[in-house]
């Protein structure tokens, strides 16, 4: 019973990604490489008619099984090699000129990384709908949550008042940003014969008056594929430049998963993943709920930068024109890569499509601190009326802003006695404070009122949002995300 | 088509060693905590007698499959619970009580964690096997080869003679090294219950006059599986432990593929991988012959230490209770940690069996340097001889070993211009130097014979082989590996 | 103005720890070996007395910076051969036959190698102080709070009833289990020569009737390190071990620090970070107080994994007789491995030490799940009396657990009638439909009380921790961890 | 004495580039953002006159040891704030009106960022000098060389004829996909204020009638960077694209370095790197000459990778409006990246530029393989003649293209006979049984020496030399590499 369905990995565990991704996508993707081979030799006059034909029915039938394909490829250390003796011998028997034709000039590496990137151009068009999805449910969300207020967290400490609208305009962002590199990956044939210098390829182009760069070009374009301008075999910028596109989308994605798994905590209540049956439970805990896409999520963006790091290690240990061992650790790794952030493109869109917001908690969120999260904002107003009543040093602050006059330290100091209070009245108390420091002719209640309220310090919240998505106007869904 | 069978990672696609290690190995062995768990309760008098059999013939059944399975678990993030589910949904028809007794006090993170480790222990001991038979043809080879001259490489140059013999005992200690560390890790049974504090399992225990710590103790013994002190849902310490004596071991099988690699090359031509029907052909090239055996276990060794680093990144992630995510990621790097390894060990069995030596051509290769690469022992005789005739300075060295007199920076002008000598003549020409410098009265022409013949200088070669033995004399096999 | 003294790494830049780890404690550990091995060569009568000493003099005066020697070392590639030059030159104006003794036989990765040993038993013996102080804070927050309840967590979702004692208990698990494994380390000497065949000290021991393992032996003696049975110039075994350990330990503090960081944040409040003059302020918001120990701790947690796996990519790049390259990617991640760990024991150590603990809030928010927490132990005790009733179909939990007679799904119907309960309201809805479904009859209002009583269903808390003091006893403090 | 100056990652060790990247040009990195922002205040009247002038005469001053200020980062965890202290703090002395303008509604996380973005943009403008020397260095290698013949070697076996203008040139392709991905990398400038949402900075603005992306731009203007549509507190996507795009350069480097380091073994012969006083030399070994040049490169090209994981990793743990602990690991691992890829760069120059290349050497290991080297293209002209003559079947090769008619076995049966044949006459008794097999009226002796020799078969040798050229041009020097 061999044989790997992501049981271990849920993220990647759809069968229905896994059909893009997986051992059998792999024979697939060889066989329509050798296919398309023939296809160009035929076209070319370089195998007669019906060759490409024949090989298709060949490789559309049985006997193409990956767990024995993948037992046969440890001979070789290469999965093309059983994959083209099996071809070679079903088609043989049906028409010797197609067999002879099979393969002919390529080298295992020709097929294999064309046929990766013709499996990674499926995998990525396949995720990319879910990459869609996701950004358009985060610009609806953006635009829905506007004017939600939410305390703004850094180094996990309430900062600033800001909105829920700017947290998804920036997950948006992220995924955007992520999305558009890998929008701009090509992937392109492979095509060097044996050593890297077309040498069999010329010989066969001769006979029909053409040359193999020539048919390396139809064979890209009849695959799909972006043309090469040579072979690269050994130079592999654009396997990595994919790699890295990928983790950078599951960098995105898991920053997503983050806010959720630490949102949706009972202590916070702000977020709550969409519930679907089976989803969620506890194998002992029959009240809970388990935020899963966000744990699937978050788990692919663990995985994924190890699996990128091997990509380039692959690339650094190269030598000679094909290396010994580096080349064969990464075409795993970039299957991986493809299968995580296709998990997790799936997830998140999920995610984002069903998430349910509860404004009402982040609002009581950002009671807790209350007007000491204004406390900058305060103190731009009040450090100057303190200044003129003459401030004292502060010896906490090490010396950071101790504006001379001492008003920063004055005012530093009321902070400092609010945040003694108990939890839970620091905010009052800071206000209270604040009151009794500054003289209402200097600054009036309604005045001190106005800038202790949240809803009136949020900079440049809407502005940013807007400024975002037209920066990324490719991932904005139509109408701008409203509803 | 789902699946992985090992296709993209040829090292890993042995059929045989997958039964261990996939995801059908894993359902087996969740299977089989869950049902030495009800042999605990039944033993204990805490479920009906007979309910441990009657889920032995259930999980024995069909309906088991891996890839429903896998794609079940992503509801949850886990693969227990659909198991779980399917076993209590296929046990409840035969017997009710036994169903209820099904996974009874347990959690997900029990089974798996013990389940994992079930199968870990497994297939570390079939590894096991691979390595005590691959330490074994080492140091056969140290034996066989201990009189065969090879010169000792550093930097990729020739430094110093030296012998294959102790090479091949130098493979043996990183192996022998490496397998100790494997043998001292320990696989614990995990259980804890679903928030680590045992409660359900009190209860339970309580009805039987026990206590759970008893009852895992048991669980542990039936499973063959170490007992733990307590549980270790968030103290991942032995699976990194694990983890890393895995790498450890790939690590010590790579260098000997390195070694293999390398000196088979036509250029070195001292070593040749073992033949067999249909290894290392080429798809294109009728003459090629390629190492796959050294190939695969180096891409084994280049793919661990990513994996290793995943474990220790999921335990450093570890939060609350049960992390959200981290221990997610933790599951399929062990396993694929135990597959690299275990295919590496299976490799380098193989490899290490039938290695083909070729003495000649390490006598060749060490004919190169000749003369010169006797240049350190030379110069410790020939230094003071120099010295008394008064050495000039050299500035080559940057004033290294300037010893005064000046008779190291003359031993170094002549090695100097022995360098400068064609290729192939440098060590002839260095004799000859060498001879010209010091006066035949001062250093006899049998005596300069004797500084330049590498046989004669390989310091403590044999006896450093029988000091690696000696300090792991449980690899060394029967015979101390002399024929 | 060159020069890296933990500016973009804060963790790792106490200059106290650097004084142990930085390039100057590596030049000083470079001259230690040089100056012990002529203290060994002075005792066996192979240099002339009072050679040592004028090498340790020598080594002690000016002329060895560590910027100028770094720069000299791109030369070699290797940091010993500018540095056994520089001290040759000084020696040789001294003592002739002293610079004669300097280095002698000895290779440059002989002496690396050492001191990196050298120098990773001083830093670890640093920080094994920190570790023991942390672990002893960690037992005594376990012991204050044995009775302190808190919700325990699992996958961000409050689980069960726990207490703080229990979490400080599994805090001190992971910190004793890893520095348990580091305390296993040995720190070998490296003695091979030029090829690892000792042909040099053989020689140069011959002339005072020994041989050179009693020579290196000496040298281990000398240096407190531990004899090495043979050269491991190319089995990496002992320095993947030591950096895996390190690993280790950097885990488990970030573990703590992860729940920390998660704890002390404002919707949670039950824990907060010592304060410290000039500690955790923002640069922008007067009101912040960051848990910089623990970002300080988390950051050399999320780094050491990848460290600790460049050292195994180094050791399965090994070959030939000393590599080239790999080697030189060793020294580096075992020296930020060992700052890494360092950093991260001192601000652990603080951390724990002066942890602030708010038992009201724990209690706080374990009352947000309240009688919701004790499903599973009400399930337990109701399940059967609902049995008796004919529970209904369940179809939310996919068939799981679906034990005949339907009390299962009868009870999880009313766990997810009390979850649409509004939020704060649902332990309370969740008491009262229990208290509705189950006559009092067949449950008393005590019994259910008790039932639902978190205090109740501790399960084996106490006794967990003191299983986890005893199977660590040395790291418990004096007193068990009571005040 | 603390401090890192590179003594153990020597390619890192350069003076010149340290004080590019070292801590003392984060100080000033951190200090010309903070002087620059002054900058933009006083043009927009939102500061006195004279305020940046001001602060920069501060700034040029003392006071900014980076030893010191690292240690005072721990207090923050961040290396902004004793900056920023310490800045006020002298400006205050001179003005106070100044002082108050300082870091004026910033965080630390807009200076950090973009004074890491002022360094990379820098440090990658100083190693594109390096990297265009290199890969003109190989363009004219692949230019000089168009003819030199070398064995493509594939798997470590020799595979076809080739020759080193083709390496050469693939040597460039890869350097130049990897530098015109750097190029493409732009520096963004952060300005996003305490959470991302400008608070302080509408406030500011708004003074001078103005808003704070005005503002921001102006900075970024100044700074030689980039304007950025939106705070990227979170979006680390150009953060991990420009660690990606290093880690590629030194991808490209590392593959060069292989190669040279195989090449230039004594065995090999083909290459030796370029000498200079005091490189290369063994502490032990005088006649030893090392290939430091390489193992730089290496070293470097085998740390990268994890260094550029370790920046996804920080982007995928992000979380909240700024993170607690991720973030910190991205500035050390985004520096090291910037002195691993300057080091490898300004080696590979030295390297690429003074390449010692053997013809003679490279003709003599062709000769190793000779006419079997021949073997494919023999094939294709002499399989068809063995066909009509009948081949048998070939077992060795599984089936993979036994063509009916059986040429193709019979041709193989061949190349296995020869391949029986002893060491170094296998290419002779090849030909000798091409001949014996095939009569003369079939394929004359002429055409048969014109099949085997090696200088016919090199396929497109010259035209994807011309073709990489094309497709890179800006990387080609003037004249395009030809002397």
């Amino acid at each position: 019973m061999p044989g790997d369905f992501g049981l271990l990995s849920p993220v990647t565990a759809d069968p229905r990604r896994q059909s893009v991704t997986g051992d059998g996508a792999v024979v697939a993707a060889v066989l329509a490489v050798e296919t398309a081979w023939v296809q160009v030799l035929e076209s070319t006059g370089l195998a007669p008619a019906g060759s490409a034909a024949t090989i298709r029915e060949a490789a559309n039938g049985e006997g193409f099984q990956a767990a024995g394909l993948a037992a046969a490829a440890q001979g070789g250390g290469n999965p093309v090699i059983p994959i083209v003796a099996k071809l070679r011998s079903l088609v043989s028997g049906r028409s010797p000129e197609a067999a002879a034709a099979v393969h002919a000039s390529l080298t295992s590496q020709d097929v294999l990384d064309t046929a990766l990137m013709l499996l990674a151009s499926n995998a990525v068009a396949m995720l990319r709908g879910d990459v869609a999805g996701a950004s358009a449910a985060m610009a609806r969300l953006a635009r829905a949550h506007a004017g939600t207020l939410q305390p703004a967290r850094t180094l996990t400490q309430h900062s600033l008042p800001s909105t829920f609208g700017l947290k998804a305009a920036q997950w948006f962002h992220g995924l955007a940003a992520a999305a558009t590199r890998l929008d701009a990956i090509t992937f392109p044939v492979q095509f060097g014969g044996a050593a890297g210098t077309l040498a069999a390829g010329t010989v066969l182009a001769a006979k029909a008056g053409t040359d193999p760069f020539t048919l390396a070009d139809s064979l890209a374009g009849n695959l799909g594929l972006a043309a090469a301008p040579a072979p690269w075999h050994t130079n592999r910028t654009q396997v990595t430049a994919l790699g890295d596109a990928l983790a950078a989308l599951t960098d995105a994605a898991g920053k997503v998963a983050n806010d959720v798994l630490l949102l949706s905590r009972p202590e916070f209540g702000e977020l709550a993943e969409p519930r679907a049956a089976g989803r969620g439970v506890s194998s002992a805990m029959p009240q809970k709920q388990n935020p899963v896409l966000s744990i699937l999520v978050r788990s692919a963006a663990l995985a994924a930068p190890q699996q990128a790091a091997q990509l380039h290690l692959a690339a650094a240990l190269s030598v000679d024109e094909r290396p010994d061992g580096a080349w064969h650790t990464e075409w795993n790794a970039l299957r991986t890569l493809l299968e995580l952030a296709g998990g997790a493109a799936a997830a998140l869109h999920e995610l984002a499509a069903g998430l349910q917001v509860f404004p009402d908690a982040m609002r009581r969120n950002l009671a807790i601190s209350g007007p000491l999260l204004l406390s900058e904002a305060a103190g731009a107003a009040v450090v100057p009326l303190l200044e003129s009543q003459g401030g004292t040093a502060n010896p906490r602050k090490g010396g950071v802003g101790n504006a001379p006059g001492g008003g920063k330290a004055a005012f530093q100091a009321i902070v400092d006695r609010a945040l003694q209070a108990q939890a839970g009245t620091q905010g009052t108390e800071f206000a209270r404070l604040l009151r009794a420091a500054v003289p209402e002719t200097a600054l009036a209640d309604a005045e001190l009122d106005r800038l202790l309220d949240p809803a009136g310090y949020l900079g440049e919240n809407s502005r940013i949002v807007e400024r975002i998505f037209a920066a990324y106007p490719q991932w904005v869904p139509e109408g701008g995300g409203h509803e």
